[in-house]
């Protein structure tokens, strides 16, 4: 079991903060990175250098571990446990493929719009899969996230939106699931044992360099610009944006898989959907769009969410009834009631007691 | 102080649902009224008919009730007493004023967005006039249910709503604080003592009938069709739909009445709330609409602020640490915990203690 409960619930609160930051930058970068409207540079080639660099950094990071601690330094190298770690990237690349059916049914207000669908998903899986307790009004917040989501990204004029064929529901759906299913199969992976972050992250994204290059390899063979050699031209087009991009995905990936390690995978999904948020609301101002009631109202009830499910529910305090946070079992977070900050209160190792978790 | 705990919880919930359907099919029924989009009646004439009818349903019930139990029948005949019961008829005149004010300022879908506000200006009154006590949670639940009964309302295309001058604005929060003290002061006139419900409401509707006639006669002599005189022509054009208008007007408008002086009138807003998406349902099939993602998201985020606001928080159960519900204080709900009741749990005695309210 991972020794989450060393860490104190300011430092989730930072690095999920950190994470929106860097999400939405994200956001904010793709679109300055086009050019009329396209990505100057083949698109499939920013994820490979970013599992690249995401490599490298956790090797150099896994050395420095290491030097210091060699005792402390657990790495678990039997080949069944390594063979686990292939298992997001595999998913990762059914979830690609489904993307890119979907696409083929729904427009891209919609699919967009299913795509929200993977928080509900993805607290499914957390409870039933992970084991993991929620209260009823956790359900709630997860259900409200979702429902704020979609409520920003509602275009408006009548018949627009939601008119697919039921395929493209079903696969926008399936969507959901997969990318629910590699969120929280990681985090499995990441809290299965004590082994260092680093090392788990060595073998995640050394499996993630492979699969990005055979990806960008069938493309050459069979993609619509097919007989190129992607080794050779595959930093044609990039600016200095686009390297930022490769950095800013890089860093986002290891604060992920640190917030997966350490606190768990809600507590990302509301990072990402905060930044979704966010990302549109500063285009408002950065790419001069109309700021829309719809934005204003999804914040809200993001914003409600997110008390919703992070904050300890508000108990009667009269009559010298105190009522104790059950703090009992494993699941314990340092930090609970009393920092009262948004974000801290998610994270329990996995199989932990149930107690700090229901509490919040 | 009213005995308002020894009414159950079910029986809340039944007259709230009731007051929903009757509420519902008000609005279905005034849009069957109309013939060419037009009311071919004095629509003013409606709720001076209704008060009538509510009037003389009271002082029968009124009888009754003294003839049954005539110890038990208090009745507070003071002129100072009395006199408290025409300001809500008086609150009624002046935001019939500003509404009239505000409509020349926002077209009729911003109108109808502002009109939400008064969910959250209620809430504020309740707390701060009322001094009754609410917790965080169900802060948020008012909050939501603003938020999703605007989200059912957004019409979509861009520019379309929202850009009214701030006058129009400032009309319509002047115009959600006067419908909240008009709520929240009758909240206060029928739960300041024992008097009977009955008695109680022969005297609003008796201020109700005359304040309605002034409005008639003012009319008669400054309105866009003077020089007539109502009582000669008024049921002119009246229909059986109308009728029914009529009936379902005073039994709606005496299910409110007894949900302000048994439960509160945050139930009040919920009916109310719940009624307009449900209507907004029903017209989809009644009146052939389409049906909209914002409506199905709206209804969602009033369902989840419906359970927020009147189920009692989940607590941690394992480890034998029971927490006991506080039900100490004059603000027992008699079912909280036990029914379940969605609406059950709002409903507490002016000024009595708050461990109830905090609990639900």
């Amino acid at each position: 079991m991972a020794k989450s409960s060393s860490i104190s619930g300011m430092r989730k609160l930072v690095v999920a903060a950190t994470l929106t930051v860097f999400t939405c930058s994200q956001g904010l970068l793709m679109e300055a990175s086009k050019v009329r409207g396209k990505y100057p540079y083949n698109s499939a080639v920013v994820p490979l250098l970013s599992e690249l660099v995401k490599l490298i950094l956790s090797i150099l990071l896994l050395r420095r571990a290491r030097a210091r601690d060699p005792a402390g330094t657990i790495m678990t190298t039997d080949v069944k446990s390594v063979m686990l770690f292939p298992i997001p990237s595999i998913i990762y690349v059914m979830h690609n493929n489904v993307q890119f059916y979907t696409m083929a049914y729904v427009d891209a207000a919609t699919y967009q719009i299913l795509g929200n669908l993977k928080i509900v998903t993805t607290g499914i899986l957390f409870r039933f899969a992970l084991g993991r307790l929620m209260t009823r009004t956790q359900w709630i917040a997860l259900l409200l996230l979702t429902v704020g989501a979609t409520v920003s990204q509602i275009s408006g004029c009548k018949g627009e939106t939601l008119s697919a064929p039921m395929a493209g529901y079903a696969l926008g759906v399936l969507s959901a699931c997969l990318s629910a299913t590699a969120g929280v199969y990681t985090e499995f992976l990441l809290k299965k044992n004590n082994d260092n972050l680093y090392w788990q992250n060595v073998q995640l994204y050394a499996f993630g360099v492979v699969f990005n290059g055979l990806r960008l390899t069938w493309d050459d063979f069979f993609g619509e610009n097919s007989g190129g050699n992607w080794l050779f031209d595959c930093t044609n087009g990039f600016t200095a944006i686009t390297w930022l991009i490769v950095i800013n995905f890089s860093f986002s990936g290891l604060f992920v898989s640190w917030l997966q390690k350490f606190a768990d995978t809600i507590v990302k999904v509301y990072a990402t959907s905060s930044a979704m948020l966010l990302t549109a609301l500063l285009s408002v101002s950065f790419f001069g769009l109309e700021p829309s009631l719809q934005l204003f109202l999804g914040i809200t009830i993001a914003c409600c969410s997110l008390v919703l499910y992070f904050m300890p529910p508000d108990l009667p305090k009269e009559k010298g009834m105190g009522v104790l946070p059950v703090t009992s079992g494993g699941g314990v977070n340092g930090d609970g009631n009393t920092s009262g900050s948004a974000y801290g209160g998610g994270a329990t190792p996995r199989g932990g007691g149930s107690g700090g978790d229901k509490l919040n």
